[in-house]
């Protein structure tokens, strides 16, 4: 079959986050640690308030922008975690942080735009730019500098053309987490630039030294900053696809007018849940986060004594980024070992950007048990 | 405050479906027949199995392209109700057939790639098209002649960009149902000219006379279809945002693509509601379309009696489109009077086009005592 229909720019097949679900069924005892999906059930009570309200009759679209008690209760959970009073017109809610970010691209991005990321990064923020014509530059972290932000280099991408920085904190795939100072460095150059920060702060229950702050807190950010939070990982509710936006009301509006018709609403349901996810955070952040905090710590001390990988310790997110450069294989190379002779499988690291090559993700997605069958088993390869 | 940072082409707000909510506090009588929101609650049983399946685990994202085991009911039922065989790899499921409208446009259309609709449309083609660069051409369709579709009209909007005609069936806003004289004029002109076609099915079970048939069945027609489907009307679940996709392996292949980035899955507890309503189809079908047959049809006899309109009857959907042409007032003349005369919110002609402009849109998504109310204080008004 031909591919006559399909548009130019999707012509050509494109590597994907998800698996393919035919490699799960080539071992019976396959570990796959490339998912950033939470094996953990979401909390009881978050289920009970979605069927109830259910019950009562939120099954219909709702408020496009979102539930006006989910975004109360997003303004009242913002204010009392980070001290910032925000209104119900800086709110909207998404169904899922991926796809504000891509809306919030969307509503901003001129063909040609530059959008600069820090690399290794999420993988989807370059299609989801490219999507609205913008143009990707990725900024080389260096892993010898524990993926510090280095404010020349910045600079150094920096054109007229530039019109948006991707600040992910903490870092999917590398786990690392950002304080004051390097932060401090993008506040400088936004504002010198007059550019705007895209703020991916998804994973911020799983900080594990210090506590979380907000990129827009800082002095002269509100304005020049949206905030891309979710549900998904913080609350463990992967499959509901609830996140929400913080912005500007002007920027607001025109993401929702992106919104309005290529999804109208987010699932009524999920932001039933929402709102009880809200309301018991402390609690879920209590029960859950030590789970993989003890994963996360725990894989960090496996890999360190498998002497053929090397390891920037990760700060936050339940991630971790070894790199196996000294065994001298290609990324297909080593990841294709990994699966053959260990059954394992990871997401490769070149997914995360050029800089990413010689590296590969792990997600203590798994219980620790897991883990430690797949340390076993990666300890066990000679190179 | 300016709006620097928007991209252009959001840079002006534009006309939306969605209510302004501060309207509806004006008044304490208002009826609000603009949204095609079903009035009546999700099904208990639909529900029942979204809760048991959350409690199971069914809170992650699950497979991207959709749970297989709502791929495997929709291929089961698809079956059952029209004959047609179609295997897994026919199948996307999306979250709402608005999004997948979104993402089918994106992976198909290049820039000036041409986009026919038949007018009145639904309004958010356009944007939709628009998006990814496609130039929408809107055929208008006389109501003198009953909406029927013209062939020598639609090959007169032909021209080497066109790549993709929009066909709804049956049609929001008119509620007209086309048959096979009507499809065959479609099918003629697009395997003549090469065309895909866009099948925009969700009013199925809203048909009053005669037995559905998706175009795609039609000969040569399966290659070049892409049929769009959700839950949202037929099984009154508009909240869950659910839907699915039925196309060629490599056009699902390259609407995935699109998917993948922009979303990633669709919501896994809806996923799960929708096994259930399907399942359970025919008693959906037989419970709740009589309410709304019976709405429309009440409808269509009063506004037979009220001499300032005139209307097409519909032959499907829960909407009615009168034209108040004889009146003599503009659009906006007609639905502010509406408004601040009967307190009555319609859905204004000219946002379906700009031949829709002199008509309005009904929806019948409020129980009949409602509709006799906004019916008996619409009859009241002279001109």
């Amino acid at each position: 079959m031909n591919r006559r229909f399909v548009a130019e720019r999707f012509s050509k097949p494109k590597a994907k986050l998800a698996l393919d679900p035919e490699a799960l069924k080539k071992y019976d005892d396959i570990i796959d640690l490339s998912i950033g999906d939470t094996d953990i059930v979401t909390d009881k009570a978050i289920i009970d308030k979605a069927y109830n309200d259910a019950l009562a009759g939120y099954t219909r679209y709702g408020e496009p922008k979102g539930d006006p008690e989910l975004i109360d209760a997003i303004i009242k959970a913002w204010g009392e975690d980070f001290g910032e009073k925000i209104a119900p017109q800086n709110v909207l809610v998404t169904a899922s942080s991926l796809l504000g970010m891509t809306i919030a691209m969307a509503a901003v991005l001129d063909p040609g735009d530059e959008v600069i990321v820090f690399a290794p990064y999420f993988t989807l923020y370059r299609p989801q730019a490219e999507f609205s014509g913008g143009v990707v530059r990725e900024v080389p972290l260096d892993p010898a500098n524990n993926y510090r932000i280095d404010e020349e280099q910045l600079r150094s991408f920096i054109n007229e053309k530039t019109k948006v920085i991707v600040f992910n904190n903490p870092v999917n795939p590398t786990g690392i987490a950002y304080g004051k100072e390097d932060m401090e460095i993008i506040r400088k150059v936004a504002i010198e630039y007059d550019l705007l920060v895209m703020a991916d702060e998804i994973y911020t229950f799983y900080l594990y030294d210090g506590e979380f702050s907000p990129i827009r807190l800082m002095p002269g950010m509100a304005e020049r900053t949206i905030t891309l939070n979710s549900f998904s990982k913080n609350f463990l509710m992967t499959g509901w696809r609830v996140g929400y936006i913080i912005a500007e009301p002007y920027l607001i509006d025109a993401i929702y007018s992106v919104s309005d018709f290529l999804i109208y609403s987010t699932p009524s349901i999920s932001q039933r849940a929402a709102i009880k996810a809200l309301e018991i955070r402390k609690d879920v952040y209590e029960k859950y986060v030590p789970i993989y905090r003890d994963r996360v710590f725990y894989s960090i001390d496996r890999i360190k004594r498998i002497l053929y990988l090397d390891l920037v310790p990760p700060g936050g997110t339940f991630y971790i980024f070894p790199s196996f450069r000294r065994t001298g294989l290609s990324t297909k190379e080593f990841t294709d070992l990994l699966f053959e002779k260990c059954h394992i499988i990871v997401a490769a690291g070149n997914l995360f950007g050029d800089c990413g090559d010689g590296s590969f993700r792990i997600a203590c997605t798994v219980p620790k048990e897991q883990l430690e069958e797949a340390y076993d088993r990666m300890e066990k390869l000679t190179f």
